[in-house]
């Protein structure tokens, strides 16, 4: 298999995007990635688009050919996929495979949801469709619920504790407030997140990731060509995907995902690396808990020890591992489709020292996570730096 | 790149299928193609699936965990493409690449659409996401609409006769009355076509195919072990794919589907076959033009002379060349995420001389032509039998 680069990286602004429809925030990223790139266009042979619920938040399925169509990309072959609030992440691996395959060697990867056309009922109804309709939607369990239901097994496990999850949200704030896309660049503090509306117990607002528009998008290259066109490719060295049980009745432990995990190792078996030597993270915190129980099925932290690390600042900005300098999904924002797409962009920022404000020290290796739904799905990414 | 074959089909009966659930319909296909291939479970690597609508159509989506979890294949990954009525093709492709490349050995594909728990209205709001939403569908052109703009345009440039149109369904329902699984399995004739109930002039909904519920799947496999479980391994030998703009008034010409031409080339060219070596192919009969379209711009017919040489049978089984044995889209049913899979699924018996009362004689080279929308995606794949 031939090695794969990211050559351009680029994205919008996350936020309530009313003044964009959903082609025009594909516009926008991706023409910033494919200038980032260098590349005239012509080089381009196919794009892999990634978004959840164009169908149900926008009327519009389709949406490969869309996306090539308002790039001006036509009649490159140009595929969708969808796996939840995991779209992103598996149009980078779906990219990945095409180049590494030989068959192509310049590819298009964007990420786009346009969530905020419809009221937040709706928006939740439609993120809904991510877990198992029939076993849990119909049973009224949305997506806090069922989150929800994972920390209380952690708290009643490890001992994990409300201001552990809360402090997750601070610390994504406080690296939020650096990150000139991210929806929310405010910062907050540990009271405000536990005085905050309770949404499903013990989970708060300000626990819960947003509603958000946005896209984001990357141009990468078989590695052999990559440094034609950029000085600094930043080189995918892993690629880990697994499935798990839509439901969570069905799973053999609520104390982990068990698709991280299996993710994970494919990733660090492919790339030849422990999670020791990962400078910094993008894990996928769609609520607090789910970053605490990702440092830990990452590798990060022992099972059970992400409560503590966290509160002692561990995985804050240039501390034991950074997590989350983009913001995470909290602060970030989460717009479905995107959001793993904007954690390799975010990726290919640091590695290329280009972090700004909330640059990551010597940052060599870094590390992608993104999840569908409550886990059923999970895809891991390691990049690394190319001296 | 490596060579792949198909090891395993099955299919679900197309229709109403009230009886069966979105995953009950999966399961029915996938355990039928399984048990096909001879493989004992174990040996497969990952899961490919194609949906278009099921968001909208039953409110679930992250379908590509939902299928390896409902055939018990956890923790495997699984990826969902959607190209809207091209789903279940760019499924295959995929899963064709993720071989191709090295990266997989054994992957199972599949298609399918539930389309008969909501209305009829409902079921058309869906499927106008296939097309421009905001171009089209907001002005209120739903798809017979834009098919039958296509199919005004085709009879003015070339004369092409309603009758000639009504022909194309009177011989796929005569196909299809020879296949067990078809939604339609009764004969038409040409004035009952033509004196069907009007819905988008020229078209009646005798032209038009219907809304179907149903699953198809594949197993593929790397041709250099594909022995070790079939006898008879039919190898995809072409592939190709290409886009267009979705909505009508940005083509550049109306009298062919360039996507379909593009693909078309890709694949020819990769099997290193002509059109006229072909023996027989399923195509993309969404609306009857859409059949006329399809075999001028595969080459099997000049432009412009699909209608004639429909009119004079040479599409019929057993004649110049046999076009949509199965029962095409119109008699077998179009649930749209499946239909590209069914369409190979049908290829492969057909090459194997499993056709039993629609056998094509002497069978060796077979097409399968799957678009989305009304022209923004074409997929084509060519298969062989390897003797």
């Amino acid at each position: 298999m031939k090695k794969v680069s990211i050559i351009g990286a680029g994205m919008t602004k996350f936020g309530e995007r009313w003044d964009k429809s959903l082609k025009e925030l594909v516009v926008e990223a991706g023409i910033k990635a494919l200038v980032d790139s260098n590349l005239s266009g012509n080089e381009i042979e196919a794009v892999y688009g990634g978004t959840m619920a164009a169908g149900r938040l926008v009327g519009q399925e389709h949406v490969g050919a869309l996306l090539a169509d308002a790039m001006g990309l036509n009649p490159l072959p140009s595929i969708r996929v969808e796996a939840a609030c995991a779209s992103g992440g598996m149009a980078l691996r779906e990219a990945y495979m095409a180049i590494a395959s030989g068959y192509h060697d310049v590819v298009v990867v964007g990420g786009v949801e346009k969530m905020t056309d419809v009221s937040t009922g709706d928006a939740t109804i439609a993120l809904a469709g991510a877990g198992d309709v029939e076993w849990e939607y119909f049973s009224g369990a949305t997506f806090p619920a069922v989150y929800a239901l994972l920390a209380k097994k952690h708290m009643a496990e490890f001992g994990t504790t409300e201001e552990q999850m809360a402090q997750v949200a601070v610390k994504n704030h406080e690296n939020g407030s650096k990150n000139e896309y991210a929806q929310y660049q405010n910062k907050i503090t540990l009271e405000q997140v536990m005085k905050s509306k309770p949404i499903a117990e013990p989970l708060k607002i300000l626990d819960c990731s947003p509603i958000t528009d946005g896209a984001a998008a990357l141009v990468l290259a078989s590695s052999d060509i990559a440094r034609k066109y950029s000085d600094t490719p930043i080189e995918i060295s892993g690629v880990g995907m697994a499935s798990d049980t839509l439901p969570l009745h069905d799973r053999a432990s609520l104390i982990e995902l068990n698709a991280t995990k299996v993710a994970a190792e494919k990733a660090y078996r492919q790339a030849g690396v422990t999670p020791k030597e990962i400078n910094f993270a993008e894990v996928h915190d769609c609520f607090t808990i789910a970053e605490l129980l990702a440092v830990e099925d990452l590798g990060f932290f022992p099972k059970g020890k992400g409560g503590p690390a966290t509160q002692e600042g561990e995985t804050a900005l240039n501390s034991k591992i950074s997590i989350n300098t983009s913001g995470g999904l909290k602060a970030c924002g989460h717009p479905v489709g995107a959001t793993g797409v904007k954690q390799a962009v975010e990726a290919t920022w640091q590695l290329r020292g280009e972090g700004k404000g909330r640059q990551v020290d010597n940052a060599e290796i870094g590390l992608t996570h993104n999840v569908g739904g409550s886990g059923a799905t999970a895809i891991v990414h390691i990049m690394k730096r190319v001296n």
